[in-house]
C-alpha cells in the first residue's frame, strides 16, 4: 500500500482483518502510528459486528516504494489529492512491481486515464475509490482509463470483493465518478440553503439525517419498486416541477470572506459539541448498529456480509 | 385529518399508535381501506421496534370536512399536491375549526402564504412537512407563511414531539423547504449520470446504499466534528473545486421520449425485482433495523425515541 492516512489506514484496517498481509509506505511523519490507530478502530468496529474474523494479517511499514510494491498481489495507492504526486507514485511503482499486479488508485476525482500516464504497464491500472470509514463502508467505485484492461477490473473487483466490499464499474470516466458527483450536488445544494438564512449548517445535517438520510441507508431514490411504468410515470408528473420550482439554486455561492466566516461560526455555534475523533466514534458506533440492522435483514449493505464473511471462512486460520 | 392515501395514513399511524383518536376525512373511493392498511403497517413497524405503546387511540371516517375538524384539537390537511385544491380545503376547514385550532398542511414545496390565502384566521395556518414513512421517519418541517404566529410554531411542534417527531422550523419561506431540495439535487445529478450513461439507476442507487447514504443516516454532511477553524480549512480547501470540478450537471436534462423510455427500460431491467408493496415491506423491515439500532445509541434519529417513550408513558391507559 501506498500512503497511509485516514483512506490508506482503512484499507490498511479491512486487509490485516481480513488476514491479509500489508506492507505500508508512508514518508509522513507519524503516518505508521497513525495508520495503526485506525486498524484499532476498525478493530472495534468489527468486535462490535460481531463478524467471525480469521487470524489478523501483518502491518509491515516499509521505507521505500519498491519495498512497499515488490512481491504483493495488489497494490492499492492512497496519497494526497494532488495529480503530480499520484503520477510520479504511479509511475514509481509501476517501475518494481511484477507486470501483471494490479495498482489500484483511491483518488476520490482524477480521471483514471490522467493517472495512466508514464506508467509502466497502465493496462493494470485503475482507480478503486473507496468511501470513509473505509473498513465500514463497502462500497468501491472501479473505474478503468484509456488503456486499462477490462480484465484487470474483474480481478480489482474479485480482491474487493473477498474483503467484504461492493464493487461498483463506473462505465464512464468522468470527474467524481458517481457517489462524489452525488455528495457534491447536496453539499452546493446546502451551501445555498446556509448563504441564504433558510437553514444553519445544523439545521441542514439534521433535516437530513432525521428524514431522507435514514431512507438513503436502505434504498437508493430511483428504486421506487414496480415496473418502469412506475418510473415513467414519475419522471412524467415531476420532470416538468424540475426545470420550473425547487431548481434555483445550480451554481456555486461565491465562497468570500464574509460567507466562510459565516459557516464558521455557524460551526462554531452548534448545539452539538463534538470534536473529530469523538464525532468519528459515534459514527463508528452508529454505523456499526445500523449495519448490525440491515446484516440481520441481509439486505442492502446488509448483503454484503454474506459474501464477506463466507470468503472469511475460506481462508485457512493463520 | 384532511386527506388519507400514503401521506394521510402515515399521520393516521402516528397519531393512532401513539393513542390519539383521529376523525378522517377523504372524498376518494376506498381511502379508508388504504389508511388502515398503512396503520396495519405502522403496526407491524412499531412492534418490531419494540417500543412500548399507549392503548391505541381510533379512526373514524367522516363524510364531510366538517366533520372532520369540529371538536378536535389539532387539524392535519394531507390532500393531493395540487394548490388549489389545497387552498379550498383549507379556507373550508378554517370556516368549521374553532378560530384557535391549528391548520398544519404536509404539503412537500407550497409556500404557507399562498395556503393561506382566503383562510379565516390565517395565523394558525403552517406547513408540517412530514416524509415517507411518516410513522417512521421523524422528521417534519414545520414552515410559517406572511401571517403566521410564532407561536403556533411553537404549538404544532410540541404536538409533533408528542407522538416522537423531530420538528425543525424552516426560517425563511423557499419552495420545497430544506430536506426536498437536497433530496432534488441528488435526483438531478443522478438522472444526469443515468442520461450520459455514466451509470444506471440501479447502479446509482446501489452507489448510494453501499456509502454515503449509509453514513447519511447517522450524520450530516455538514457536521464534520471540531469547530469553524476545520469548516474554515474545508470550504477553502474545496470550494474552488466546486466551480471548476464535479460541476458541469446544473441543470435538467430534457425530459423528451428517448430520455422517459431509457429510465423506464433500466427500470423494468433492474436486476432486484420487487414490487411496491414488496418494496415498501424490505424498507420498513430495514428503517427499523436502523432505527432500532440508532435506538440503543441514542444518537441522531434515536434520540427521538427516548423523547417520544417519554410522552407515551405520560399519557393515561385507555
Amino acid at each position: 500500500m501506498l500512503g497511509g492516512g485516514i483512506i490508506g489506514g482503512g484499507w490498511a484496517g479491512r486487509f490485516v482483518l481480513s488476514g491479509v498481509n500489508v506492507l505500508l509506505y508512508d514518508p509522513a511523519r507519524g503516518a505508521a502510528e497513525a495508520v495503526r490507530k485506525v486498524i484499532d478502530d476498525a478493530r472495534r468496529a468489527y468486535w462490535r459486528l460481531g463478524i467471525p474474523l480469521p487470524a489478523e494479517g501483518t502491518l509491515k511499514v516499509v521505507d521505500t516504494i519498491a519495498e512497499a510494491v515488490c512481491d504483493v498481489e495488489f497494490v492499492q495507492e492512497s496519497a494526497p489529492e494532488r495529480l503530480e504526486l499520484k503520477q510520479q507514485l504511479l509511475a514509481a511503482a509501476s517501475r518494481v512491481a511484477a507486470p501483471e499486479i494490479l495498482i489500484c488508485s483511491s483518488t476520490s476525482g482524477f480521471m483514471p486515464s490522467s493517472l495512466q500516464e508514464g506508467v509502466d504497464h497502465s493496462e493494470r491500472v485503475l482507480v478503486g475509490h473507496p468511501f470513509n470509514p473505509v473498513y465500514l463502508l463497502p462500497l468501491v467505485e472501479l473505474c478503468g482509463g484509456r488503456s486499462t484492461d477490462p480484465n484487470a477490473l474483474d480481478r480489482a473487483a474479485e480482491i474487493y470483493r473477498s474483503v467484504g466490499m461492493r464493487p461498483l464499474v463506473v462505465r464512464k470516466e468522468v470527474d467524481g465518478f458517481i457517489a462524489n458527483r452525488l455528495q457534491e450536488a447536496i453539499w452546493r445544494e446546502g451551501l445555498w440553503l446556509a448563504h441564504d438564512d433558510v437553514a444553519t449548517l445544523e439545521e441542514i445535517d439534521d433535516a437530513i439525517r432525521y428524514s431522507f438520510g435514514l431512507r438513503l441507508a436502505v434504498k437508493g431514490p430511483f428504486n421506487i419498486g414496480g415496473s418502469g411504468a412506475a418510473m415513467r410515470q414519475m419522471l412524467e408528473k415531476w420532470g416538468p416541477d424540475l426545470t420550473s420550482k425547487w431548481t434555483n439554486y445550480s451554481n456555486v455561492p461565491e465562497h468570500n470572506d464574509a460567507f466562510i466566516d459565516k459557516l464558521a461560526e455557524q460551526s462554531d455555534a452548534r448545539s452539538e459539541k463534538l470534536t473529530s475523533a469523538q464525532l468519528q466514534q459515534k459514527r463508528d458506533e452508529c454505523l456499526v448498529a445500523v449495519l448490525q440492522g440491515l446484516r440481520a435483514e441481509g439486505y442492502g449493505a446488509g448483503e454484503t456480509f454474506l459474501r464477506w464473511e463466507q470468503a472469511l471462512r475460506l481462508q485457512p486460520d493463520k
